[in-house]
């Protein structure tokens, strides 16, 4: 199988950005929108699509383009993310990117000429680790969130998105749906690494996804009374961080309860914080999900009203605030059965984890594709897929597009 | 009454700095040692012990000293501290400073002439916000700390308190313990905020402190397996969050069963803390305090079995460091009833709240006065005091160096 020996030779991608963004406290990778590590992969991108003799453009919502023939209709686009959750894993994004520039390097190196206009995408903000909202350069550029809305969402130092984006020459007021970039997209593949253990049980290296849970993020405020941690007595206490752990508790419990949903808080922050303080108010960020739109709002009504009956027991008060929500998506069904065949027949797996293939998907048709991840962990230093796997899944993009170009 | 009058002109002190360091995020404010706002602190009380014709020194260990008099062994010592927990009130720690303060400017006024050398005290890092450890820099100057321990403690930016202390004018070889500085040091007498609603019971204005609870701080590392918050099911999930938010209710639960003890999380920190992320550790920090040091030191005992089963019980670890300790103090039986006596016998209460006269007690005679809180809250940006009562304070100082000096 000579195509490997050639493959392996040209993966570099995930190589050459290897030290870019390491964590030193968290482990991992901090790779956050417009941040250092993050503009140094953006400039690494343009370097390594022009490499390639691809064109790179920037749209209106900060995804970057790199284009394999001139810009028009019907392409079929390619692409990932290269931003990180805090402290996440090494593929969870680079690997759908550098894939795909490696399957448009290894169709070169054969000669193919393209038939049709081919581009690798870089979504901005699809972790939503900096501005909170997930996908939001796919949000944006397909109308899905109200730009307004968007740009006037905040990063811990208190910066706007809107501000943010005119630093790295956006044009604030040109936030939003972009029928252009839209149009252009015949269809979209997304190559990620699983962010689970289903093709660890199937021992296999691929799959093609069916669909993706209905998720969405809450805030959960919850207010006490402040006051000191020794000259207070036990009794009489309004205190949030009890109200906040029962609530983190019944999260768990009411999620569990329910078969295949899923309810996490993994960001926790009280104020005022001090050690020696009983604090005012203590928030939680609730991310959900479930099959379908309406069990999903279904868990989140049973959280709401448990956490705030556990709150109550506390004498805090809770109030819950929607911070980004995305239905259901079933990906495209003719698309992902030419691809499973396509591809030997590889297996068909449900995810749980957001993408902006699910977003593009309302819009154009999408596909995903799964490389195994031996450790089962995402969103997480242990994250893993090997060298082999990641052969595969180029040689997998590699093949489609010598069907579809 | 002529000196209410007289004392009502001079009780300038706290708004002369009503204005430093308000926190506009968590309301209230934040002070913490060698940041701008203590800095600016600083300099307010060299400028306002000038104006008293008071001479200022700083100790080795970031105390700051203001002499009425030559320095010299057998001083009077009045004091507290100028920094904050994060989001504090206006009066925990400036109160003891303006007012000595205040009643020497009062004693001035009438041209007494003190026969015995006489200081105002501001204590380093007392609720130990920056660093962690409360009371730093009279743990430093009385030994009760190692200084290379101390040295090493660091910030939220890993910034180290030797370092810190260099960068301010200290040497960092010279922090520990201070026998010049406590060699002064005659009696010690800290005027305080009451942390507690005695006073209201009481209906009056003024008590001396009896004793103060033993406490200390625990840190309290769980460490499960981070993943992502949407791919991973409930089942087999190892979520650090949940173990925390178990160990939190026990904590709480422990104490209240134990008659009066007090044990609070205020302060807990997950790593990595995204959204969309299970952590792989989350620390809480836990204060915990007891009538006597046998009695707190089973109480933690307890909570850590506690929270060590309900982290198992989540397929959790956990990892339990104190990061400080004091003793039970019994304030001088002596000095405590000569001050009530003399100032027409006002109440004595306990306090569960630490403070610089429980590391000084065990070495020099000590004793403290609360002023009346009407909200019964501190840590908080509700803490008060009125200027009734303040004047109150004022002259019962002015009225026991009267009778000291």
């Amino acid at each position: 199988m000579p195509a490997v020996a050639v493959t392996r030779g040209r993966l570099t991608g995930l190589h050459e950005i290897v030290d870019v963004g390491r964590d030193r406290s968290r482990g991992g990778y901090s790779r956050h929108v417009w941040q250092p590590a993050e503009l140094e992969l953006r400039a690494w991108f343009l370097e390594r699509a022009q490499r390639l003799g691809l064109k790179v453009e920037h749209d209106r919502n900060g995804n970057l383009w790199a284009w394999w023939g001139e810009p028009a209709p019907h392409a079929v686009v390619l692409g990932s993310h290269l931003d990180s959750v805090p402290g996440g894993g090494e593929f969870d994004g680079p690997l759908g990117v550098v894939s795909a520039l490696d399957a448009i390097g290894l169709l070169q190196s054969t000669g193919f000429t393209p038939s049709r206009p081919c581009a690798v995408v870089v979504f901005a903000e699809e972790e939503g680790s900096r501005f909170g909202v997930a996908c939001l350069g796919s949000r944006l550029m397909t109308g899905a969130i109200d730009p307004a809305r968007a740009g006037a969402l905040t990063d811990a130092d208190d910066v706007r998105f809107a501000d943010a984006a005119q630093a790295n020459g956006l044009t604030a007021r040109h936030l939003g749906r972009d029928d252009v970039a839209l149009g252009r997209i015949g269809l979209f593949l997304e190559l990620h690494v699983e962010q689970g253990r289903g093709l660890i049980d199937l021992d296999v290296p691929l799959a093609v996804a069916s669909s993706i849970l209905a998720h969405g993020r809450w805030r959960i405020d919850i207010a006490g009374e402040g006051n000191h941690a020794g000259a207070t007595r036990m009794q009489g206490r309004r205190d949030p961080m009890v109200a906040a752990a029962r609530a983190i508790v019944a999260v768990r419990d009411a999620a569990a309860a329910r078969g295949d949903d899923r309810a996490t808080v993994g960001r926790i922050h009280a104020v005022p914080g001090g050690t020696n303080v009983i604090p005012s108010t203590v928030t939680t960020w609730l991310d959900a999900r479930s099959e379908h739109d309406d069990a999903t709002r279904d868990l989140v009504a049973e959280i709401t009203a448990r956490v705030s009956a556990e709150a109550a027991g506390e004498g805090c008060s809770v109030s819950v605030v929607e911070e980004s929500w995305s239905g259901a998506v079933r990906l495209d069904p003719a698309l992902r059965d030419g691809l499973a065949a396509r591809l030997g027949g590889i297996p068909v797996l449900p995810t749980g984890a957001g993408h902006d293939a699910g977003v593009l998907a309302a819009h154009v048709p999408t596909a995903m594709l799964f490389v195994r991840n031996p450790s089962g962990v995402s969103h997480s230093p242990e994250e893993h897929a090997t060298l082999d796997d990641t052969v595969a899944g180029v040689i997998a993009l590699e093949r489609v597009l010598r069907g579809l170009l």
